[in-house]
């Protein structure tokens, strides 16, 4: 009876009509919102109507037995407790926090809904999530001034004049939409504007930065993170949050093509193949039984438990406890770094990166080996359900094996880098110059930040040959190498001729 | 119950069995067909079978209310209101207009079925489409000498002799299942051809450019367009039209990767997610009820209501009468032609362009600023369903920023290119040379081709940031500008050497 | 009822509580198995479970009417016939042949199960598949010559020192997760290790190559080929096998894109959009009734029929049966090899490829013209099944077309490369030297490797216009091949100035 099982679920969770909601105890205040922006905005009631939140109240939520519970905080004040989770009670928090607060028809509402919010109910996944480092994804990217130059590079206007091109100002609405749209804005308040409104003239906050769902968004209240990221609003659905597609939003590029690799992975064709019989709804979320191959939360995030509720895997919104390496090399890939705030990151070089030029780890910022093997265990916990202990070590000694290796040929090209510089070809760390913004920096970034990378990803998630062969890997690297010191040949090449010529 | 709803609707949509047809007043004539064509092509059959016309007849289809209705005409002949929608009822009409009719077991039939033909039951949206941009994509592209350059630089052969490469003669072939199986080909007919088969020899049309289902074909009535690019044969189904595969077969490539686009975005995670429980089969199409997160379909062509049967968005089938902007530029991104003929258009050099070399657009073929805005107000509209004001607005003003941007940088490279065609480094404009053979043309096309166009088709979409970053956007976007300056410095340092030599 | 049977076939199928599993008849080794593994891998086990292998033994499925028989061998030993096909039925076949064999609580046990294994009860498809190309992909990659070389450049660690890159040794752990996830590893039984269990300090094998399961897999009992590649264990599901994302584990990359063209086809729209209604686990396969749209599986191997049962092609596990051409081209497209072993191919010029330098086909391994026709017509008959003749015949002469016109291409940049090689600028066959390391050899591998090979594939599967013009087609053709003259260039004039300079 597992697929009507499943039906009932999705009736229940995904589709229910609207009349559910009447059945809901909703407070006055939500019902008042309700009046207008059930016309205002259709969809954006609907999807909550059809959410588990308009359902339910955190009082029935708190009975539930400790492995079923959704709701993490131990208290939750009284006047919550036995209402569902309505536009008021969530767009009404801690407003004295919140700079983005506003009155409204006789309210006080904030805009911006952010992690400290839902820390009401869900206090244990808020406190995990400060220590992601997604959840410190805006700083870790901008206060970082390598990266600043990176981002300038990319985003910053050209102008050609004089036979040169110039990198302009930056463009804080191309920010937005290009790295913010994942590592998230800082949204703050600017102040009430006026709008003439189906019911008159009324006040609302003019946001800068918004709207936005990036991972480590800043929010008016001095918060980090959007919920909406994984959950998107107004259904928050858990069942959307398992599913690869919602971290395709962010690891599908060139740089982190987590999302590609898995379509391609065994795990990615059992599941498009037959997924659409998964339950995704279940708290636990049991092995076998509500799906039988894995998707990314199920070995990052997910409180797994075997049929006979044993637990597997414990839920985290941390991911990185069960991460040793950080795949993502910049340039080398290295053992994870300790905490989230990656702000105060330094090499012996004065650079700020967990890294060595030479691709040694700086020891201070990063896990130690036991503590690597630590969170190795946990995932190969997860592994061991479906896979032999063998198959689950030589799997991993392969990554170990790939770290090194796409490791070795940065350096490679790094050190082909540092000559290029060292004769002063193009304006690099020596220089003080940007080290992105000349043709032999950015084949050297190419080499690590694309094709390194995608064959890391590839390896890691035993995904299919090509992501580091032919399609972004391996190939790609060869190439780019060979052009690097091809570059660095020409530069030399240039270089004699115009000695000749003096000599002339 | 919406999901038995939905499962009923699929029961009898896609699945029927063959049985649901019988009950259906079918006409003689198709009775006739089917005789041979069941036993002939089984799944062609099975397709029309399973469709809405096999089970449903004109007069019906026309008695439903205004907002459920299928069929737009206000009159249709007697002959065709009483049977199921067959296929004599398709392939017979308007013989005399149809070049590819033949005499066919002792009727007269058509290969083709044409837009002027489902007119007959579906006039509104057939003078829409003729006002579509897409219904002129084949003369649109080949009756521009430009972009017939491009083609020959893209679809011909290469000849190497004597150190050189020679672009050589077109080919048909290649043509069609090139450029035109998107933009449709001109479909011809040839004569009659005779051919053994069961029944003994008969007689067919032999068509030039056929098979295609491009959305410009030119039929052999003289039509133009295929309905059958969208709602594929023989079922038609508008659950494949609504759904965002149908678009991705031309919506892909880097020069307009709407489809990649719309799969990073939260739109489309949600759609992934949770779509398999969406209705795509309703009409009208109801927000927050048939589905939750939108689709192409739904913010450029479906007819939207609410639960309370408000419309939110009519039935299109001109798409552009939503867009302000066309985001495909050649080289600019520019205000939207007003008409879906481009073939009158040039710019004041001359050039079939709707957008001088500095980006300007050219006033008299493109929307004024108010018939922009009024397209864009019933997008927004549409938008507003789900998300406030402020929010749209903002995301209307980062795509207004981005089409300014990337244009900018655009026009940048084309002064680059500009300078190497005056320097006669390579033959453009002012030699009179394709403009898109030589290797600085290249870089410069890629530039505006690709990656522009895909940085803004993902700030246009919202949609995730690699597009516009890391896979095909800004940062390509400043690889290739500096490649093409670098191609300018060469081409200077070789004349110069070539002058020193001479000085010598 | 159809949608009924679907959801029963589901339930049947694939989410079955582990109680339908207690009905079957487990032999009283399997339930010893299962009294620790259950516990130990509840995934693995809960996965087999949910298999028709869990809950039927051979003798009723032989018993099945011929068309709807999932078991091909005519007998089956006595001692397996009535249990359920358990864990120890499939790991303890042929010990003696087996090298990972190994004594386990009693048991004589292998880790892996093989081709020739499953050839207890599936004899015809194992014997199908030995003349599968497939099956010798791990022999036909490593053990040629010129591949090994590629696989050198694109796997081995380069090291740079006095200006030059040098490529290092092979990495098998490389290997392994690259082109041998694909192509499959030699796996080896290198002896027993000992460690420690729940159960105390145990002895298993230890195996080389160890876990894989590429088509070509070299198993440690000889035979060739993992049946998991596209039956992932261990439900082993046709399901899975029929649909488009198995095949797509190897067949998305850009040399043989196939996946990711059928995408952008007619044929994946429809199955995008209606798919999750076809029921994809029924023998026969029923044209109309089980499917609208074909998937990989549909042309190249399930057994199909019609609504009358008339069999419209046959099962088959040797897919080149219906391939008349091979359209992965190293470096040109040519008949298809007659045999699935090519190890001994070698063509005029000593080189171990089935065509000359020029692009001829070397008679002796590839198909006849006649044999050709009859892989042909077998393709086109399924074709018909939903298409005329006319637009089958047109279609297969594009594809005819675009294979002359890619080749010729390919033979236009080998012309070059020639050149470039004549005159010592790069070191290929006149040197003796690797033919994929250097720059010129590197523009010439991309040209057939990935555009030659993504348009002939676009072409074959009627498949979007874009992977054949911009994505990775015939843009990219005309980009590369001029960059391959411009590098003959290069080489000239820094030749030229190299002997001027001596003549001053």
């Amino acid at each position: 009876m597992k697929l009507l099982a499943f039906i009932s679920a999705l009736m229940a969770g995904l589709l229910t009509s609207t009349t559910s909601s009447a059945e809901s105890n909703l407070s006055a205040e939500t019902e008042d919102c309700l009046m207008c922006h059930t016309e205002l905005h259709p969809g954006l009631v609907a999807s909550w109507q059809n959410s588990r939140h308009s359902r339910s109240a955190p009082e029935q939520a708190m009975e539930k037995p400790e492995l079923q519970r959704r709701i993490s905080s131990e208290t939750i004040a009284e006047s919550l407790l036995n209402v569902a989770v309505g536009c008021y009670e969530c767009h009404s928090l801690r407003p004295d926090e919140h700079k983005d607060s506003f009155e409204h028809n006789g309210y006080r509402i904030n805009v911006v809904v952010s992690p400290a919010d839902c820390a009401t109910c869900h206090a244990v996944e808020a406190d995990q999530y400060s220590r992601n480092l997604m959840s410190h994804a805006h700083g870790n990217l901008v206060d970082n001034p390598l990266y600043r130059d990176l981002i300038s590079v990319v985003n910053n206007h050209y102008t050609y004049a004089d036979n040169q091109l110039t990198i302009g100002e930056g463009n804080r609405l191309t920010d937005y939409e290009s790295c913010l749209y994942c590592h998230g804005t800082r949204v703050e308040m600017k102040g009430l504007v006026s709008r003439d409104t189906d019911f008159g003239e009324m006040k609302f906050p003019d946001l800068e930065g918004w709207p936005n769902q990036g991972v480590g968004r800043i929010n008016p209240d001095g918060s980090k993170g959007a919920c909406t990221s994984c959950h998107p609003r107004h259904d928050f659905a858990i069942e959307t949050a398992r599913q690869p597609y919602t971290c395709s939003e962010c690891h599908k590029g060139p740089d982190v093509p987590a999302y590609k690799v898995y379509q391609v992975s065994k795990h990615g064709n059992v599941f498009n193949s037959t997924g659409s019989a998964f339950d995704f709804s279940t708290v636990p979320w049991t092995i076998g039984r509500d799906f039988s191959a894995p998707t990314c939360a199920t070995c990052h995030t997910s409180l797994i438990v075997s049929e006979d509720e044993s637990v597997i895997a414990e839920r985290t919104h941390q991911f990185n406890d069960r991460l040793s390496w950080r795949l993502f090399g910049v340039p080398y890939a290295h053992p994870h770094p300790r905490k989230a705030d990656l702000s105060d990151i330094v090499n012996t070089k004065g650079l700020p990166l967990a890294v060595e030029l030479n691709g040694e780890p700086v020891a201070d910022y990063v896990l130690t080996k036991e503590q690597m093997q630590e969170n190795n265990d946990r995932m190969k916990s997860i592994c061991r359900s479906c896979h032999s202990t063998p198959w689950v070590d030589n799997h991993f000694e392969r990554l170990d094996n790939t770290i090194k290796t796409t490791n070795n040929n940065t350096y490679e090209a790094t050190k082909i880098l540092l000559d290029i510089w060292a004769g002063d070809f193009e304006h690099g760390l020596p220089q003080g110059g940007n080290i992105f913004d000349e043709e032999a920096e950015r084949l050297w970034t190419s080499i690590w930040l694309f094709y390194a990378n995608s064959t890391r990803f590839a390896s890691a998630m035993a995904g299919g040959g090509d992501y580091g062969v032919f399609a972004k890997g391996r190939f790609q690297t060869a190439e780019q190498i060979n052009r690097l010191l091809e570059r660095l040949k020409l530069y030399h090449a240039l270089q004699n001729k115009n000695t000749d010529s003096g000599k002339d």
